[in-house]
């Protein structure tokens, strides 16, 4: 089926069925943001294939809403549904649309398990002001969906406390903590970063994300964990009920939340649980509404999860640095698709590199302008001296995960290009340099880096920053650098991105990324103040900075943070590198 | 009674009526942030006077609230309850207090008039986790508070159109517009500068603030105002009626809100109305929840009210400069007390002045350290040539509302005191001078001028802007320039204050203050991009600038203001002010 006839057979059900909207999410029943190919129903429908957004279907109009950073994207893939560029200017958000365009008494059908709690919550209030329903209880794609992949099965593995730092006995007992103080006795959770952080587990259900497919409830006295058993080798079974663990299969868990004691009072993240979940939790038992004790918790790194991320830093700059000399010294010919291949093999080379930890993005000229650009057999240029090229990767290694992007041009760049690269590396330097009081947030942070892109009447579409976890997934709540007011305090320990960008469409695009964690700085009379540390190791582009630009403490910053490059990479890397570097890490 | 003998018998009174604990907010029944005497049970109460806090009261303690700018006034002012440090930390909030404190089952008095909506049903919500109960239909105070001040009744006038630039008939249309909307046919108003704005009706109900007490009902035929017929001369009844308003007394307001239309569907701003409108609309009416829409209205200026605004500017500063001259210059003695009469009395001199629109701060030395010092006869300090001077200020015209704040030193500044002074003016500097896209909210302006501060482990404990009304009050809701995550976009005929400080407590403080309009800068092709105009014209102080501290672009900010400064103010001013002003006005 094509997606007209997709869209031709929906239709006809919701007609059957008495439904005059659908939303199809990009979602699975654990609120992932990366999904197994098993719950790709939106791409399967709409022919999307980015990682954020959301399908609505009447009789009349089929329509994709998606953010900033895949309006490009969407408008090549979709054919049949139309394109609605979310967060432009006068483009009503798809709730808002449904609402304009609904009548009283009309129905929407939206499955539970695929929307959070909150974000169910949100919408059907929103539509119970018109008087629309919303029937959480429909899932009408599954049975249209012919081709649907297997549910994914891979091996669940143990991580170990080498490098969690923490068993997961100890998590247990400050989880359970966290649920007393909360007055709740039991909590039930979905989310699988916060599962494979919580019970030290790792697999592969997902690709370039660490996890299994798993739900798990903690009682103060019992802890089930829901995981197709084939996943489970007889060792790490019997292990995880040494450490008090009952085993069930994936599937069981929604018989199981059936049956809670009915004294229960549940601790539930309501952005982290289905709205499934949430509606039957709450029939039989009280629910405590708070956030997941392990989202903090595992946002917080310890301090042997840090000793491994500073050597994993280096690792990982060595394997990018020997890619920026690939790219800038060997002669064969090369394509984007190449490219990645060749840094992956750079990566694989390091110790205890497990898998890239997203695909990485490797876009030459116009194609550096998208931010979320995926090469593909079409769209996959030779690369050739004339424009610039951003590379942007990650490793999943047992040590950690990492996220970098550089920039560089492949030729001689334009003054424009210089003068926005500038501009863009005194957005990262903003952060870098950043002293803040520990009340700041996220956004504070975020103003000041793009400040220096405001003034100029420039700007980019997405957040400076985000959460990275450890060996797990690379965008990691809950602290964030945005524009959004996500009310988190940054606090040490916090492993995030700083990556300011700026993209010309049609042109390029820069982004400039390195890792940092939250540190202690000192104590004024003002407060208690924190800083970064570097968590990334890899020069910048020596030719595309317009000294004149910076100040001479931002040249300073520069200057400092490539000697401490030079000196930690270069130990590790072969002689024609070392010497390729130690030009590239010049004083400015 | 003292403030003991009060505790006495309100434990006495909880013992009887079995609470075990009152919640007394800062609250009058329009969630005013300034109340008119009738209703300052937490000053009757607990002796402290500053504008926010909450008592709490329980058979064994008596605490009191208050955040930061308060902290040190509240240390002075209160015996018999304890102070806790709202914000600071490891310092409870007083719901988390409670929670801690008291056992399921237990009860809390707090009168639901005296709480919004939105505040009720948080706590309400936040206490049955733990089981507590929260009685809203208890008022405790009332039966003790022997001496009460009666209600006050001043009276009632028009604002013509040529200063509000709009009849209410014309804002009654756009009201009900918003409400058709929201599927509304009915809102219910309790907010006084709301009310104020949308019948162009102003008094002098309120000290400094120029509303009546007043409740209103717009329906989609019908308007009622709620008002004590004293206070309604029988022009401006005529007035109100012929506009289609009809007119009741203001305690009918509490039997009305009862008999509304079972199918009336009535939007209500939680933040804006008490818990006890909320509830007795919602049991006989579907309530929609939404801001007012004279709220947003409101804050955005039409151009009327703008060139008004900018002609006071140059009346108000004529009057703070003719201020600052007479102490520079006068060899009078003076004191706190004395410097506020005098400054009065030169904002008396100018057009259309009705009265100040908040108590002005006059804080010589340590007070100034104090956010919201109010010298009093016991405090009042003598001025000598020796210290840090600072003058917060404002002005309600006919012509529009304003708020300055200039720091001075009577002698001789330390090198400490001027590099204080200069960080502060970088500060002030950032947010004169931000381009931001018409996305941008508060928070980040905030950031931009805090992060000259942070940089230096310094910091402030206030806002660095408050909206301000028009001829109306001085702190004027939905934006503010903080660090809170206020998620309200800056919109073109937004009038903010831009007044960031610091403050050495015991020694000195600082804070340099300017109102702001958002105004339309250029559209690019990243979005369209806003600025502020600069609304207070006074020059700072040449002698507290340390310019080695200032880069380029900030000295031609400074040079360029005190240009415009001098050019705007001197016509007005006598020759020895002028000649005076041409000196402080100098380039730096």
């Amino acid at each position: 089926m094509n997606t007209q006839d997709k869209l031709c057979v929906l239709r006809r059900k919701m007609d059957e069925t008495g439904v005059n909207a659908v939303i199809i999410p990009n979602a699975d029943p654990h609120q992932s943001e990366y999904l197994a190919e098993y719950w790709q129903a939106l791409k399967w429908l709409t022919g999307f294939s980015g990682s954020a957004g959301t399908a609505v279907v009447t009789q009349k109009v089929a329509g994709l809403w998606t953010d900033f950073r895949y309006w490009i994207q969407a408008a090549d893939q979709l054919d049949s549904f139309e394109l609605f560029r979310q967060g432009d200017t006068d483009v009503p958000s798809f709730d808002r649309w449904l609402i304009n365009t609904l009548s009283a008494n009309d129905r929407i059908a939206l499955d539970g398990k695929m929307v959070s709690a909150a974000q169910a919550g949100s919408l059907k209030k929103d539509f119970a002001q018109k008087g629309i329903v919303v029937d959480t209880a429909m899932d009408l794609i599954s049975d249209l969906w012919l081709d649907r992949p297997p549910m994914p099965r891979t091996q669940a593995f143990e991580l170990d406390t080498v490098y969690a730092g923490e068993t997961r006995k100890e998590k247990f007992s400050r989880i359970r903590k966290k649920m007393a103080d909360n007055n709740a006795d039991c909590h039930v959770m979905a989310a699988l970063d916060d599962i494979a952080w919580t019970f030290n587990l790792r697999g592969e259900d997902i690709h370039a994300n660490p996890v299994n497919l798993a739900f798990a409830i903690i009682n103060m006295d019992k802890i089930y964990l829901f995981i197709d058993p084939a996943k489970v080798s007889p060792a790490l079974g019997t292990a995880l009920e040494a450490d008090g663990v009952a085993l069930f299969d994936y599937d069981a868990f929604y018989e199981k939340i059936q049956e809670l004691d009915k004294k229960s009072k549940v601790l539930l993240d309501p952005e982290r649980v289905s709205d499934f979940i949430y509606q039957a939790i709450g029939k039989c038992s009280d629910i405590i509404e708070a956030s997941n004790p392990s989202l903090m918790f595992k946002c917080l790194k310890n301090e042997v999860e840090i000793s491994h991320i500073r050597e994993t830093a280096v690792k990982d700059g060595r394997a990018v640095v020997n890619f920026l000399h690939w790219l800038d010294t060997n002669d064969a010919p090369k394509t984007e698709i190449l490219a990645a291949e060749q840094l992956l093999n750079f990566r694989k080379a390091q110790d205890a590199f497990i898998h890239p930890s997203f695909d990485s993005i490797m876009a030459f000229k116009e194609h550096s302008a998208i931010c979320h650009y995926s090469a593909g057999p079409d769209t996959d240029l030779p690369l050739s001296p004339d424009a610039m090229f951003l590379t942007d990767s990650g490793g999943n290694y047992l040590t950690g995960t990492t996220d970098i992007t550089r920039t560089v041009h492949l030729g001689v760049p334009s003054s424009q290009e210089i003068r926005d690269y500038t501009l863009v590396l005194k957005a990262h330097i903003a952060v870098a340099t950043a002293l803040f009081p520990a009340t700041a947030r996220g956004y504070q942070i975020d103003a000041m880096a793009r400040r220096h892109l405001w003034q100029q009447g420039l700007d980019f579409g997405h957040g400076t920053g985000h959460g990275v976890g450890f060996f797990l997934c690379v965008h990691e709540g809950p602290a964030r650098l945005s524009t959004l007011p996500v009310d988190v305090t940054l606090k040490p320990g916090m492993l995030l991105t700083n990556e300011p960008g700026l993209y010309r469409e049609g042109q390029y695009g820069i982004r400039l990324e390195n890792m940092v964690l939250v540190i202690k700085d000192r104590d004024t009379q003002f407060g208690s103040f924190l800083k970064f540390e570097n968590m990334t190791f890899c020069h910048f582009e020596r030719n595309l900075v317009d000294k004149a630009m910076l100040n001479s403490w931002e040249i300073n910053w520069v200057n400092d943070y490539h000697q401490v490059v030079y000196d930690r990479l270069a130990p590790g890397l072969d002689a024609p590198v070392r010497q390729w570097l130690k030009e590239k890490t010049k004083s400015l």
